[in-house]
């Protein structure tokens, strides 16, 4: 269905460092953001995850930087995924500015892990009902 | 000449997330802290670099999560250069946990700025200097 | 007038510590974000003030810490003026949680400086004409 | 014995603001990284304290700020107890400049809870043997 998932948020000034930027590694808190943002949406939120017994921990993150974001800048996040495989998922990322242009690209690869033993497991279903739709391609 | 600079930090509290790791935006703080230790110690300190009139921003970084980091361990952030080129330079990190297991690879990408006009700059010949002895199979 | 600012949000996951609770430090950038979005409501924003000329640094914080904080809370940050005066003015800060408890009550003195000459001023017109509603018992 | 514990650190880029000074919030880390490596130093590491079943929770925190800190220097957080009583303790602070200037002074308050009850419990013995020799004029 190439749905994308849009998290609106103001750019908050505890995010910015000395050359009054937000700093690079905050990029990857607004990515977390917008993907919490999205299962909650989807009415599976974290917390539901976390009592369903796995966690999505990441095992390769990357961003490419195009242009700085400034304190009291309203930016949206959009996210969806490139694939949904078994043992791995990877979404993308995208953060534009107010005027339409592009902040950065990016993307996180996660895999699957039953809490309670911290064994890989695989894509548990209630986590691929929701997110197939937000499959680029699919 | 193959040189790496080791940065060794003891890993804070604030740097842990909910699951009791080190959240996965902070790696990239310590890359950072491992850098700017980096040119010190080089007798260039990011604020003479700043004195200087240019800055290094990122244009992408990107980092491969092999293991997990808690609170309170002693970590070696490893830095060195795979390039040094006339508009870019490419720095390469490990994190190195106590008992030697390697906790994540990762790079980033910087270019040369000039503070007053922000044109893109060719390589400082200052900032070569100090480097070029750590860029890999130079 | 004894106006009060709400400013509502939604407790975000990178503020969290290891025992899945907000961090202590925390609490004051939920403070600074409040404060900033009453200047911001008031049509004063950050950005105006510092092109304004002067700044307005903390010299005294405090926090009385009532009741944990969660991932996914939606908390109301509630901020008033204990007073204005001549070279000093006193916020105050209530959060509240979703289900009315008291999370936290504390405050923040602040000084007005003179940017360019870093020199103490006496509270600037403009900032007075706005927060003059929002002192109690005025 | 009016013991005082110091700890030595470098200030970070990622804890200076938009100002370029070390944000107001950030100070209540550094508190906390000398409390820390205050309980270690005495051979009772917070992970001990944990596992020993109580956890040492903040009931209120204050800061009196005297002067900016900024990235790079390297700080004395000068740490000791007002007092130790039953069923609280009060931490005293002190960031010492490299030039001596006193960049802050402030305190936290803590109580003390049983983690598989979460009920205040009196002061554990094994945490007061070791913090008796930091209360001052005792």
């Amino acid at each position: 269905m190439n749905k994308k998932h849009e998290f609106r948020m103001k750019v908050r000034y505890i995010d910015v460092d000395g050359m009054k930027i937000v700093h690079n590694s905050r990029y990857f808190v607004y990515f977390e953001e917008a993907r919490l943002d999205l299962v909650e949406k989807e009415n599976y939120p974290y917390k539901q995850i976390e009592d369903d017994g796995f966690i999505v921990p990441i095992s390769e993150s990357r961003i490419f930087y195009k242009k700085s974001i400034y304190y009291g800048e309203e930016v949206a996040v959009i996210t969806w995924l490139e694939y949904l495989k078994n043992f791995s998922m990877k979404f993308k990322y995208k953060i534009v500015k107010d005027d339409g242009a592009i902040a950065c690209e990016g993307y996180t690869i996660h895999a699957f892990i039953k809490t309670d033993t911290m064994d890989f497991i695989e894509l548990p279903e209630k986590l691929k009902d929701i997110l197939i739709k937000y499959v680029e391609n699919s």
